[in-house]
């Protein structure tokens, strides 16, 4: 049992070895920059929650959360998101601070995976949460603000998608009543971006043609700001033509920040099934198979929390951000001094001198590497002070 | 049940407000580039980790392991120390790097508690592996690195103790033989550091009083370099000598590293009942009632890897440091811009002008702020934009 085990790590677990480590920390690093510079404040919460207080109200499904029992009976779960536990933070130790409230995060998320090969159990998050806000202007921030944190890495092929939540719902409504049940089994189609079987879907409904036509019209809504018009002429009801005006409104705040060449404007999005309730996003670079963030506004965690305040936030997926950016692997500039005993003082002081120059300068004991030629292929230059050595190779 | 728990947080587990975030990220960027100026590279492991591959060898008791179970019948732990899973991936993934290898870390550790207001159960730790090298130098290395991290945060007055097991178990056998139970009757109340029940226990001892007398005068192997002579006339045993001639060679590198003023001797020091395996020491900081940071060597965690390989590492506690340095809250420099419609576009020029020249700006649409006065109080400088703001006040 103990032999099979041994190098083996639960399902869904990763190591990072050094070369991604530093791609990760470069990044998040730039990421962070361009957050403080929008007067943000990190913040961290525990890995570890209580599940009635953040498992509960949280945006992921509940099979997917990491339980464990505490000495006290109490579920607890792994974090599968920071913006609960933050709303804990806000309604509770910063509800005096003055609002609006701009907070950051970066740190390990956990999703429990059922099978092998699958997905990270574990990644990390950095992201946002402007929580008082109500307005455009504060969904125009948080996008802009994702847009150039995105650019602040390098990343210059990515496009955020931003659809309205009330858009959807208001359009399902008014054309299928309170047909629940059908809603439901139609928005889970866009839910799981199957188009195919939407389509399969509205044709097999029994409703008149002219509604069928409508619901497959939606599909078309995706593209800039021209499909604002054939938006509203599609959904006539008062709450689809507010989500109409609010994007467009969105989408001129956005031309002043000059981000509007990354948006794209998609009525079909629905990120998850009942979290967000007004404008919501999901950001994706062309040679990633996957999600690189999301976001949107959700106006009922907090109250959830005893808060009477609207949020709204993005989360980038640190690791299919370094996935997106590709960097190749490079000489690492380590410069290593190999000493003997008689040369230690010596390269003690040649170490120190690089060290002080802001280098980085490994001093190493020639008789405890086994393989100097090796050890010496591994830096970008050593300086080798023992009896024999060549003194310096580049 | 749900309102009970609503703003808890599982036992020992602390939420991280921006003030203290921002001193620990500021404290771990100072130790992570001293540790990068040694050469040494920076990686991570998962948080969770199975029970019989790092759970059971790790330094950490089995009771203070938070313990989950898997879908398929697992036991995993959350990791309650980096050096085990560090070790799983040097025996794994890195083994054919060239040794001796130079790993770092920085991340959260994890103890369950017990009982409220006890120790926090998520702690964040920093610091090193040197693995493969068994010799004097790699000690003085860790050691003269621990004390140049610490100084790089600003910290200046603390004390580095180091003992040596290989002393401590020699001088016990050599005096009590085989009886294993006494033994680890006494050096119990060592690892605990509390000597007075030491003494009561070696009174009380049946064994000749020259034996007693000696146990006794263990207690004073405390100090500078002086206590060398003292602690070979005490056990004039082969294996004590040993040790007290690694202390000494030991001594003489840190004097090179100029580093010897932080260095204390203690020869009763027992910092784990059977981890470390030669050199060990601890760090404390006078205004801080808890170990700052530890480390040592540790010569069987490797080979029950499957790999042969000596090991030396210390782990700075990154909280506990913040503590020791007692910074004092300060005003954080952020810019607010207040605008109103009209001037949210002249607004966004002002803050894009001031991120460029590399400053924290908040821009705030008015109509957002309940408070206006107590908002601006919060900022050091706010340029009010709205119509009959004042522009500018700092």
């Amino acid at each position: 049992m103990v032999k099979r085990l041994m190098f083996e790590k639960p399902l869904g677990m990763r190591d990072t070895l050094p070369f991604f480590y530093n791609q990760k920390s470069k990044a998040r690093q730039q990421l962070s920059n361009a957050i403080l510079s929008f007067g943000y404040s990190f913040m961290d919460t525990p890995i570890m929650e209580y599940h009635e207080t953040v498992g509960k109200v949280s945006a992921t499904l509940d099979q997917q959360l990491f339980k464990l029992l505490d000495q006290q009976g109490h579920t607890l779960v792994l974090r599968p998101d920071m913006t609960a536990p933050i709303a804990r933070v806000a309604a509770s130790q910063l509800k005096d601070a003055e609002f609006p409230l701009r907070l950051a995060y970066e740190g390990p998320v956990f999703r429990a995976q059922q099978t092998e090969g699958g997905k990270p159990a574990q990644f990390e998050q950095v992201g946002t949460e402007l929580i008082g806000d109500h307005s455009s202007y504060g969904d125009a921030e948080v996008i802009a603000l994702l847009v150039e944190s995105l650019k602040q890495t390098g990343l210059d092929d990515f496009v955020i998608t931003v659809g309205h939540i009330g858009y959807v719902k208001a359009f399902f409504t008014d054309l299928l009543g309170d047909d629940e049940d059908t809603i439901e089994y139609l928005l889970n189609y866009l839910y799981r971006k199957n188009y195919v079987g939407y389509r399969e879907a509205v044709k097999e409904l029994s409703v008149p043609n002219d509604k069928k036509d409508a619901l497959l019209q939606l599909l078309a809504l995706k593209g800039g700001e021209e499909i604002f018009e054939s938006s509203r002429s599609l959904a006539r009801n008062q709450a689809c033509m507010q989500a109409v005006n609010e994007l467009k409104q969105l989408y001129r705040l956005l031309e002043q920040y000059e981000v509007e060449k990354y948006i794209h404007f998609d009525l079909n999005l629905i990120s998850h099934m009942d979290y967000y309730t007004g404008i919501l996003f999901e950001g994706y670079a062309p040679n990633l198979g996957a999600l690189l963030c999301n976001g949107g506004r959700y106006d009922t965690l907090l109250p959830s929390f005893q808060l009477s305040a609207s949020a709204t936030g993005f989360a980038i997926h640190l690791e299919r951000l370094v996935e997106a950016l590709n960097e190749q692997e490079s000489d690492d500039g380590r410069i290593g001094v190999i000493v003997d005993d008689d040369s230690y003082g010596k390269g003690l002081k040649e170490a120190k001198h690089y060290r002080e120059a802001g280098q980085a300068v490994l001093l190493q004991h020639v008789d405890q590497i086994p393989d100097l030629q090796a050890f010496k292929a591994e830096l970008s230059e050593t300086i080798d002070l023992t009896k024999g050595g060549g003194e310096r190779d580049e």
